[in-house]
């Protein structure tokens, strides 16, 4: 292997370093125990999340998958409980199952069209309630996710989710909103975080994602279900000390680095146009909402997707794949312009290295 | 409402009453009780269908979602496993979600075609293994339906049956076939039991249904399946004490009914002849392949299926909706050829009513 | 093995035959589909339960076991539930565990006392509420056992369970009660069994203990309870057929045999005293209230429980050990005055044999 | 309320506040997504860890709960399994049943002896096995906890671990420690730590209490253990992105403050001691054997335990009651022997203030 001199990696917006600032905040918060409920700084993050995303009260988790295990939980906290979501959900898909592992719940996936929604007629003829039959568990949740990771960072709209709610409304079930990205949607549909998910009884915001909080996410929702939430998190360990010092970077995440996201857009749609430029990869640039790029590699016989992060790792360009055929890219603050162009560089040059040591003579 | 003076009832094949043979059989039945593991009546029928079917060892429980449940915990049994099976499978849709209620099993559908099978390759996409990622559950399980009855009662072959068996083996999963009605399968494409199941690890088989029993279906599997089954028919309190006058009738009904489902498709292809020259109908008849007819009503604004099992049923017959266009007639060996035209007679007449109250001029 | 000539079947009251009365109801039973809710059998021992035992409605489960799980379940709806009951109850000892398994219910125990109680003052000191702390499960439910089978098959008052719940009603919990012999209770206490449950909001009361039904128990508590309760069954799969032929002969049961109790208790305290007199036992005969008797062996260094059945079960008498030291013996109604002193004279013969065979000199 | 100049907390040992070195170790800590397993300080912490316990690896944790929860869950992955636990053990009532809520594990509990065992015969004779009966959950582990709390912090011997892990070994079982105070068993016995666990085949030892780390425990085992701890831990949302900054702290706590710890107990005993010689109160000194003191009030109709430590909150002095006749203090390297004095001072003047409010003639 290379002696790589630099890394860009873009395996997800996750992989970002705490600021100085986020660092110097850690080290000055102002803590106590937050199990006995009076860590201050933990109390500021969560007021302040509360108040951007319009919601009555707050609870920090250590992760998104937290924040979504808690809210369905607590939704469906009678046994019997169906829930309605999409079958790319990142709930669905990346959470081990654990709505059902540990909470029972039983999943009814909605197919997630290419935008990230799911047919609203879809949802609603999926609703399930005691009256309809004796076979049937009872639906009592539907969950959305925006921006929909799966589907490309795609963004949901506030008229969607608004529709969403209105069926939920009428059939007396609660909406839950994976927000891990929900900043990247309100700056990329230029629409307050807050008006996004006015119709959600529940939403989990995620921190240590393009914000650059190290850890936590934030579930926001009604007084009683943050309530609820707080017995749940302590259940299932979630509940830390001093854990002022994580929201304190956190808190700082929130302040400073909302700002920074269209940039990350910015640059999502520079890789994606510089991909749809090579003739070996198919990329749908239009897509390309948020800050991230999916990619798909046309011939995968001999460019296969594990052998091109392969030879981009050996570059120092960090990448993964998403499917058998496709390469999933995240952009984040802490990737330059420069980040940028290299990447694309790399990517370009990894290519033709693998097409050329398959075919050697094609080389010449 | 009009006086009824007969009933046909083709609401289900689990409507039958137990013949005067079976009702002989209880009362003459030599029990003992089954949770001490004495009941010899319960050991011959369960020895009969084990042999039947082609599997080493059975247990009597008391209905074939029990059957289904014990099969899919038991082949589950390690937290944190995902199972495969159909988005129209009965387990899915009509058994409460108990897998997850109850076993916190995670359930990965794949879209049924039309003919009630799975495509093969999004079988093998969905497996995912504990190599694979931190955040996926582990596939233990594929299931799939024989017949298959919310696609019409199609019957699955035994060559697609062995090609899920090899996924399932190349995978290190197990493969469960609800069997509910496998026999109408058999006989339909003339194919030993045995032969269908050869792949599967377990099988659920309803005695209740076509065969006539009054209650119960057999689960069928390896010696050491079977004794983690009667385990978990223990804790989900399915096990009964002299259940040998169960067992005596559904023996008779192993012994004598399975020839006579062969008259059940012979009607079932009449019925749906018959329906399908009703212009207000539309019938796929060449899927009727057992005792399954479903129909769809072309324009429901006036000729909603709800209106018209309420109409069917002032005159006698008894039949269920099976979604807001369609209705579904299941055939039996109680009902007779005369209850087929009857049937078919009263349909007409109900379609006729129902259209003339709505444009009562037309009527003229 | 001797070739045994008689048996004598003491090893539970679950074990009677069906009688003659109970089979020829069986064979006439009016039955339909019970899944369907018209089955008039079923309805008609439902009715009949509801009003021997004073509550609104009544649903009809293959066991015991699923009776106490639905109604545990029932009452612990919500995640996060904690039940209290005796650390020697039927629920806590003999049943998987399936309250947990199944439902996710934690279990609080409370030391049974030797006359079947739990102290007052022990019970309420157990219950917590979410206000108490973040840290704890919320009470939800007190389950008693009436009568108490492991402490010997003691009948608890009228009073007594008043007064549980009363504290059950003070602290917004739910009172169940396992009477799965709970007519033994009634009958020896010469207490109306209605009378015995009024403070309950659910009893499960079996029918094929000393009442001698094939199989079934009956599930009983509010239109609101029994509703949920259906779904539950239906769920678990304990939902049957033509489940009328089982209610027929249960429905035999319940008019014919209640009368029958008090001899059963009569033939257990002669078989009490029968073994008092018997110097390698200890047996308090005083604790003898209904139909069972445990005895405990003095010195099992030969004389075993384990060897005793043995020996025993030569001789066409069957018991079962209750510990590793002591053994239990059910009576009912198929074990007449002669089957008593057979089983008598069987044991004092089988204690002479193995501690002749341990020493054989002092045969001599 | 007085103005409170001076806070003496003795609530927990889990509200010390971070130190400069630690928070200097989080401003510099080497990070990265430990999700993705790259965060090196993380890594550096689980090595040190499972080096000093002596156990192959580690997995770091938000809290003690989670990770007796995980070591609980992969031990008992089978459904239907059964733990063996102490009664008064903080697994079983402080951590809101979620083994069973969450995991469907049903506990078993053993009377804690006064010195925090439990009976070696009772922890044998509660064992179950799937042989035994069909109507058993089956034991797979066994939980002890060192120091046991709720018994005063006692210290458990290597000696009494030891024969608890060969009962666990003979019967197949495993054995997990709650070692969230393990390093206060170690000092006060002067034991290595790693001796005292030397019998388990996991432990969760917790850095946010005595040793002051803001947040997290340590869970250790074998690599396999391990390895699907860490699958257990992603899925209930333990799993934090640059997780090392808690870590860096953390290991400060190892490092710094295992040392500290015996001046905790001396600290304790100095309580202990003081409060012996209050004639309102109750204290066994003997049993103070690391930093925990309970004391009971002999006469509450006056002087509560709640109504106490209202008193001392308004004097600055925190305390929690333990039960509705005693408190619990607990010291930690944050407290000053001057504090100590302090405290105990405060205690004495509130017991005059409230004996004399309720008294006002006797203050005379």
């Amino acid at each position: 292997m290379k002696m790589v001199t630099r890394t860009v990696d873009l395996r997800s917006d996750t992989v970002t370093k705490p600021s100085d600032v986020m660092r110097a905040a850690m080290a000055n918060a102002d803590v106590d125990d937050d199990a006995l409920g009076t860590d201050p700084t933990a109390f500021r993050l969560e007021s302040e999340v509360a108040k951007v995303m319009g919601k009555e009260a707050a609870v920090f988790v250590p992760s998104g998958t937290m924040g979504n295990l808690i809210a369905v939980l607590v939704h469906c906290e009678i046994r019997g409980s169906e829930v309605i979501l999409g079958d790319d959900s990142h709930i669905h898909v990346y959470e081990n199952g654990g709505i059902s592992t540990f909470g029972g719940v039983h999943p009814k996936t909605i197919k997630n069209n290419p935008d990230g929604t799911m047919d609203i007629d879809k949802i609603e003829a999926a609703i399930r309630t005691p009256i309809d039959s004796l076979y049937y568990p009872t639906t009592r949740l539907i969950c959305l996710e925006n921006t929909q990771a799966n589907c490309g960072g795609r963004c949901i709209s506030a008229e969607y989710t608004d529709r969403v709610g209105e069926i939920a409304k009428k059939h007396g079930l609660k909406l839950h909103i994976d927000g891990a990205r929900i900043f990247n949607a309100s700056v990329a549909l230029r629409v307050p975080v807050h008006r996004l998910v006015q119709a959600a009884d529940s939403v989990s915001v995620c921190l240590s994602k393009g914000l650059g909080a190290p850890a936590g996410s934030v579930l926001v929702g009604s007084k009683n279900f943050i309530a609820k939430a707080r017995r749940l998190r302590k259940a299932l360990g979630g509940c830390m000390r001093q854990v002022g010092v994580l929201c304190a970077a956190a808190y700082v995440a929130l302040s400073e680095n909302v700002s920074k996201l269209e940039d990350d857009h910015r640059k999502a749609k520079i890789i994606a146009e510089g991909l749809s430029q090579i003739e070996q990869f198919s990329v749908d640039t239009k897509s390309v909402e948020t800050n991230m790029v999916f990619f798909t590699i046309l011939d995968t016989s001999v460019l296969s997707p594990k052998r091109l992060c392969q030879v981009l790792e050996e570059r120092g360009v960090l990448v993964l794949p998403s499917s058998s055929t496709s390469i999933r890219i995240v952009l984040h603050y802490q990737i330059s312009d420069n980040d940028v162009n290299y990447a694309l560089t790399c990517i370009k040059q990894a290519v033709h290295q693998i097409l050329t040591e398959a075919s050697p003579n094609n080389g010449n």
